[in-house]
């Protein structure tokens, strides 16, 4: 009744999916789940994660119920409220005691994948015979929407090929979506799709008159030490509502008439909206005296161990804390001019290589790029399921799932820094993961490599254009294209001391020109600097900006023009946004007001350069599709080279 | 040794699985397919999709060989040079008998799918006993890599659910990728997922000694009526290069030496690169006979269907020209003031429900929001195995998927003209496709709508911010935001028109608040026009630029700044691209330099504004997360109210 209390009252939210589902709810958060609702955070606790985000009344009532003092009756009472605790689909980052951001479907079944990944590496890392400090469960939601998802199909294979068997998979199959019942769209049998995969299925007939029957399937899963475990459980969406087996019940609100008719099927009689019988909190009330009890007794195991091991409980404690060991900084490496060059993604390899050793959290793997992206530990093994404490991470060709994964990762919160790696084309098919990391707070560091028509011979599907525009534009995310070798230390840098805050390296195939003169690691936390100027004191007469592999292009045209007695400055834009967040003086003072002349140069989209360079400005960028070719003959087509940005200066300079 | 000659000379390319599948390409493209060299464009010829874009050199050889002029030797003489024939990936608009443009993984699959449906779905409308004028067979090959991708597992899943049983799917089982043996991501039974999928499923287990095998398979393909089948064909990639059976095949050239042996084990003496046995030439000129003698059959059935069906003949023949009946535009509804309001969603509805009555391939359908989005053609029947003839298509939530098909669709080149539907959000899921569309000249119409904010209850996981930025930036597409009915039209008729270019229509959830005087259906062809102005023959001391369901604000806001005696002009900025291709002086007209103080209202990112609003100007936009809550409330929290818009502008004024 709190659900369709709910509904009603928010005149919003999808009650259907809460309805059929409260059983499995209550069966969670009462018997099956290892909690304490006085500290959500306690990190051994079970995690559950419901990817059919749209049903969070289930969640957000269950939460009440269960004594979380993040639902109170006057939260579910703002269901959907601007600012309320209580949003239209389940944030992490409003509402404690929900794990992960969902509501875009498919993605919490990958998220739920990462979590179980997370318990299942520390757990071989850490754990020792006498004393289990990681052993939690992963339960997760799905419904029909999940099960179409390509996301969802991508992480369930890849739980499976990890022997993943503590996460619980819970199907909500109550045969009907938003348009309709599912056989419009879906006839698949989804549990041989899941035991082809290489999961334990079992199916729950009726959990309406049977609960015992989803109980049961609990501990089946439980004693399972291989599989992940696909539950099956039929249900009857919009339960009792009067719309109950049909599409309608999926959202909105119910008629009065059957609201009054369900409080007499069970009944409720005339109690008050929003009214919990006394039984239900005085049951609840064990969970809760339980759930303190579990963490107690899981202290005591974490002292025991600090004895026992008192070798392995720093890194513990350190990965327990934020996984930050302090001057870990200090091990990037540095670069000189005189360094033989490489391409950024070279760079790349270094700083995660040199980092993989002072932060055992670090964590990732590229989807099937590993060694064209240079984004693998050396020496750290691989995280397979014999393996388990092996740090680097094959996700496949599975850039979506991965992302996902990744999520789930940095929500464990347990210290891991998730890294995840591809050309940076393929960002469009994560696009999603990738802002739900902003939204959700998670610190996942995105290496994208391959990150302009630079890649060259691979031709245009494999050439991004636009891709810089688009995640330039994601809130919160930091987006990095580092022109060299100190450079790209700057923005692992910044990348790993933002723990809630995504940040994605764009790194290029091809070698860069040169390690510059004015690159400076430290400067890049400001998103923008100058790296080279001849103006004395006076204002330069031209501006030179560009990121990436081509800001070398725009040094050395700068030299061309300085030889022809010119004032020219040229500023690194690395990052966008750090940029914007400067003060205004700041700001001034790399791209003073004055000097109007200015020239773009960045193999991308044109689209946002215009805030830089200002009306008459000039951006050089890539409006079209690039080209397959050498890379140098691409970049010549387009004109990425010191003459052509040296003539365009020279007309800029003469208007 | 074409292929391994080609990439030895390129000294780039993906041989791997060129060798290893080239008893499939050899069986395909000489005893299965029919098709006709001299016109690859033949409507009724079978369709070849790879899907593992990368081993392109597989079909440029088969090209090559089967006779097509769009593949010389010259042309495999220039892989992957610039401007070349033989990119690096296959790409439908550069060589004639390629399909599709491939190359980002599981991709093609979708095309496939698409393709096998366009088929159908015209064999059910068109075809009579007596004239079967549409019935071709589509092939795909896909790779690990695609059996990886979740967008490969959608559009598989959807072929069973349609009984496409014409359509058969070779999988190139080669047990490697990139990274090295499949073994280290992908441990799942594929060929039984299929089966669960609803696929007929074959294993041709040696090939490379057996090509019997593989034909055997294709015959019972060939005779299935129910389901798609899926043949596992076993192969060893890089097969006699010395690294056959291994990922290091998978790309890059060989050692010369592996090459001089290579030679010897086929006993290919000292032949120059290059050279092909006359009788394998000789061989396939059956194949070109053939292929002529079937495309002259199919005219013949095709006069007979003209004589003895006058009355669908002309609607045939329409499709097969462009699918566009001289005067559809004027079919469009047209708005009054005095209209009652509605969401864009709700104009776009009458606007695609008017067009289906005059564009008979007009054909689509929406990832499970059918009713969200408005996209649903009424009396138009679903496409369903028992009702191919419908022209909704029932995608299930998987808009990954819906963007590849809709892709297979328009490649098809029959006249049909796809639209795909979802929230604007989850464009994030189908940015792949999407800029596929684009660049392989697919007109797809895609409607998305909740396009802002706006939307919202359902909260920050579903309300777009940085979507448009992101779209607007990929080359070719046009991305429209209507503001009321007459732009919806306007939109509309530019993306039907297009043919050769994806369109992208942003549309509202709620309600706009009234059909402007201003707005003008005609003009969205120029992408930003003046919608009201009072300034006479003077310039205006202010610009609004606005799109979609801000640009009343923009209005509303005029009128109040108008009664406190300024001149204000505001401006529709309907579609970017379309405005930035006008020539200058029109732009000049509407945007005149000499007005600095602009100010641009969007309930999205302000990314990309500063190209109209110039440096003195204010965007008012969306840089954060949205927020759940009642519509109104959240757009006044970020600032789209008349009041804030009319207050921003006013102290520009004052400056």
């Amino acid at each position: 009744m709190l659900i369709v209390d709910s509904v009603q009252n928010a005149k919003a939210g999808h009650p259907g999916m809460a309805l059929g589902m409260a059983e499995v709810g209550y069966v969670l958060y009462r018997h099956a789940m290892k909690y304490n609702q006085r500290n959500p955070d306690w990190i051994n606790r079970d995690r559950f994660v419901l990817s059919a985000g749209h049903g969070c009344l289930l969640q957000y009532v269950c939460l009440h119920l269960a004594g979380f003092d993040s639902v109170q009756i006057q939260d579910l009472q703002r269901l959907c409220k601007l600012g309320s605790r209580t949003p239209g689909h389940p944030e992490n980052i409003v509402t404690r005691g929900i794990e992960v951001t969902t509501g875009p479907l498919g993605q919490g079944v990958a998220n739920a994948v990462g979590i179980a990944l997370a318990e299942a590496h520390l757990a071989a890392r850490y754990n020792k015979p006498d004393a289990v400090i990681f052993d939690h469960r992963t339960y997760c939601i799905m419904g029909d929407g999940c099960a179409m998802e390509g996301i969802a199909h991508e992480a369930a294979s890849l739980a499976a090929h990890w022997k993943l068997h503590k996460l619980t998979l819970i199907y909500d199959d109550n045969h009907n979506t938003i348009d309709g019942p599912t056989s419009l769209a879906f006839s698949e049998d989804v549990s041989a799709r899941f035991r082809a995969l290489g999961w334990n299925t079992i199916t729950v007939e009726n959990i309406h008159s049977d609960l015992k029957s989803f109980k049961d399937a609990l501990h089946l899963a439980f004693n399972e030490t291989e599989r992940p475990t696909f539950i099956k459980v039929k249900t009857l969406i919009g339960k009792l509502s009067g719309k109950e087996g049909t599409s309608k019940a999926h959202h909105g609100t119910f008629n009065e008439e059957d609201v009054k008719k369900m409080r007499e099927r069970i009944n409720w009689g005339c109690r008050e909206p929003f009214h919990v019988i006394p039984m239900l909190h005085r049951e609840m009330q064990e969970q809760i005296d339980n759930g303190e009890r579990l963490e107690k007794e899981w202290y005591s195991k974490l002292y025991a161990y600090q004895s026992k091991y008192p070798q392995h409980v720093a890194e513990l404690r350190l990965l327990l804390s934020n996984g930050l060991l302090p001057g870990w900084e200090n091990l990037l490496p540095k670069w000189n001019m005189s360094d033989p060059v490489d391409a950024t993604r070279g760079y790349s390899d270094k700083c995660l290589n040199h980092l993989a050793k002072v932060l055992p959290g670090l964590i990732g793997g590229s989807a099937d790029l590993a060694t064209s992206n240079k984004a693998y530990l050396h020496d750290h093994g691989d995280f397979q399921s014999n393996s388990p404490w092996g740090r680097n991470i094959r996700f496949g060709v599975r850039e979506h799932a991965m992302g996902g994964i990744s999520n789930g990762i940095a929500l464990h919160g347990s210290g891991l820094i998730p890294f995840a790696a591809t050309f940076l084309i393929f960002s469009d098919y994560m696009k999603n993961p990738i802002r739900l990391s902003a939204l959700s707070h998670a610190g996942v560091i995105y290496i994208m490599t391959h990150d302009s028509i630079g890649l060259g011979e691979d031709g245009p599907t494999h050439q991004p254009v636009e891709q810089l525009a688009g995640l330039r534009a994601i809130p919160r995310l930091l987006v990095f294209r580092p022109a060299d070798g100190n450079e790209t230390a700057g923005a692992y840098k910044v990348a790993v001391k933002n723990r809630d805050r995504p940040s994605l390296i764009a790194l290029s195939r091809q070698k860069v020109q040169a390690n510059l003169e004015g690159t400076v690691s430290e400067e890049v936390q400001r998103g923008g600097y100058v790296i080279s100027d001849n103006s004395g004191g006076q204002l330069p007469e031209i501006i030179l900006i560009g990121t990436g592999s081509e800001l070398c292009l725009c040094e050395m045209s700068a030299r061309k023009l300085r030889e022809g007695g010119r004032r020219v400055r040229v500023v690194s834009l690395v990052c966008w946004r750090l940029f914007d967040w400067q003060p205004r003086e700041y700001k001034e003072r790399v791209l003073p007001s004055n000097v109007i002349k200015r020239v773009s140069v960045e193999a991308g989209s044109p689209v946002g350069w215009r805030e830089y360079v200002g009306r008459e400005g000039v951006v050089i960028g890539v409006d079209e599709f690039g080209a397959s070719g050498p890379y140098s003959e691409v970049f010549k087509k387009f004109g990425f080279t010191v003459e052509n940005v040296t003539k365009v200066a020279e007309t800029l300079l003469c208007k």
